[in-house]
């Protein structure tokens, strides 16, 4: 089965266009967690298990697992979802990009090392630089397109070419028209701009969208949902990390989690 | 010292603009390191102590230790350079880019895991996905602007804005005006390119600029030289991965390595 299928299947099944983001920081961890060698996964664990009937997909986010030496422990983690929960895709957040030759190499880490069903890329070094991630038909590839940051306008916004087009609208256009000759792409969008969801929705038909900024980052989630939600409800996968995470700070931060993303996709099912 | 400090001691000190690249594929290892859990440090350590009078600079490639589950080895790796060669400063090859809360987890990554001396950066999610960078006084960052694969252009060519600007050179410029505070940063700029070189460096003033594609891409080392040197015949680091690094198959090949970096370094002091 493919992402995309994994994907439709996980939407309707769970009832859910949640994803629940997976970045531990262990300076946030509840107090019986501190200073274990296994905190990172046994934290992100109690998470997935917590929320794993609410959820379309969980997002690790690498550089939480490598700027504290736990890879092996992101591995351990990704093994876990697929036992516990074999049909719910995980995104591996690691923005890669670079050229065909060490493309072939981060494949090889997000795909045969840490087993992700789909891994986010960066458009900049153009079509080769993500053909690698494609070489492998089930997987999804998952571009940024128009980031929720602040900075994000710096280059994404600027207007390109002779038509007045954003620099992330010719990339949502290459990616549609060009780069995804196999269904298997999706594209990042923020949350905090509601009209630019809706105008890459228009370019793109219903390849599903990645919209980080719900919860923490404090995108709409009504506006969000209307702007580029397809015509049978679906064609996201709306992001919550720290607002799910650290809902809690004691002992029962599971629970907490748990409230907290079945709040969020109650919420989210209101406007699909 | 900061990373610019140090890389101006090293061009002079080593009397070199050549930057080895170590992206080491365990396929084309000789034989007789084929199969070592240790068989990556080894290859590169070799590399290293064969070429380290040479450079001005290490740049290893972080895919080709992940894709490997090899963190280790390239943690030892660098330790091993700063024992052996404290005057020459390592470039971490990572072109991370991330909103600021997950940059600061792969500024952790690249400066105090793998303590790096600079790392390679994506500039496609702005201004805030670099900062955390910035934030190590004395590390350097280095931009991707023009990059040398054939989908380089995809993104970095369009003309942007109203005056017939290129999307690298805007790149380049608001690095350059805006970003680039306290000396820090640095680009990479393809060496397939001569007149996108020059042009960057007509933005940039004195800015270092990264060079890959020298040798295995093809890059033509005297335009490159002409279009990107300084004033003082510095300002580049030109960088050479798989030339140098498989120039031999057999035993010998940190001994092919030397003579491969010899020449290459012979043929650029030409040029300066």
């Amino acid at each position: 089965m493919t992402f995309r299928q994994n994907l439709a299947c996980a939407w309707a099944k769970q009832d859910s266009l949640l994803c629940v983001g997976l970045d531990p920081d262990p300076a946030r961890f509840p107090a019986h967690l501190q200073g274990r060698d296994d905190a990172i996964f046994e934290f992100c664990k109690a998470i997935v298990d917590a929320t794993g009937d609410l959820v379309c997909a969980f997002k690790p986010q690498i550089a939480y697992f490598a700027a504290h030496r736990a890879e092996d422990q992101l591995e351990a983690l990704i093994a876990h979802i697929h036992a516990v929960h074999p049909d719910i895709p995980v995104i591996l957040d690691a923005k890669r990009g670079d050229i065909g030759s060490t493309a072939e190499q981060y494949a090889l880490e997000a795909f045969e090392r840490f087993r992700a069903d789909a891994v986010t890329v960066n458009p900049y070094m153009g079509r080769d630089s993500v053909a690698p991630y494609l070489a492998y038909p089930e997987k999804g590839v998952i571009l940024l397109c128009r980031t929720s940051n602040p900075g994000g306008s710096d280059l994404q916004f600027l207007p390109v070419g002779e038509r007045g087009e954003r620099l992330f609208e010719r990339v949502a256009r290459l990616v549609a028209e060009e780069w995804d000759c196999a269904g298997q792409c999706a594209l990042v969008v923020g949350a905090t701009f509601p009209a630019e969801i809706a105008r890459v929705r228009a370019l793109v038909g219903d390849m599903p969208l990645l919209v980080p900024g719900i919860g923490a980052q404090g995108g709409d989630v009504e506006a969000t949902i209307k702007a580029g939600r397809t015509a049978d409800g679906v064609g996201l996968i709306l992001n919550s990390s720290r607002a799910i995470l650290y809902a809690g700070k004691g002992e029962d931060y599971a629970e907490a989690a748990r409230q907290a993303a079945m709040e969020t996709r109650a919420m989210s099912n209101r406007f699909r």
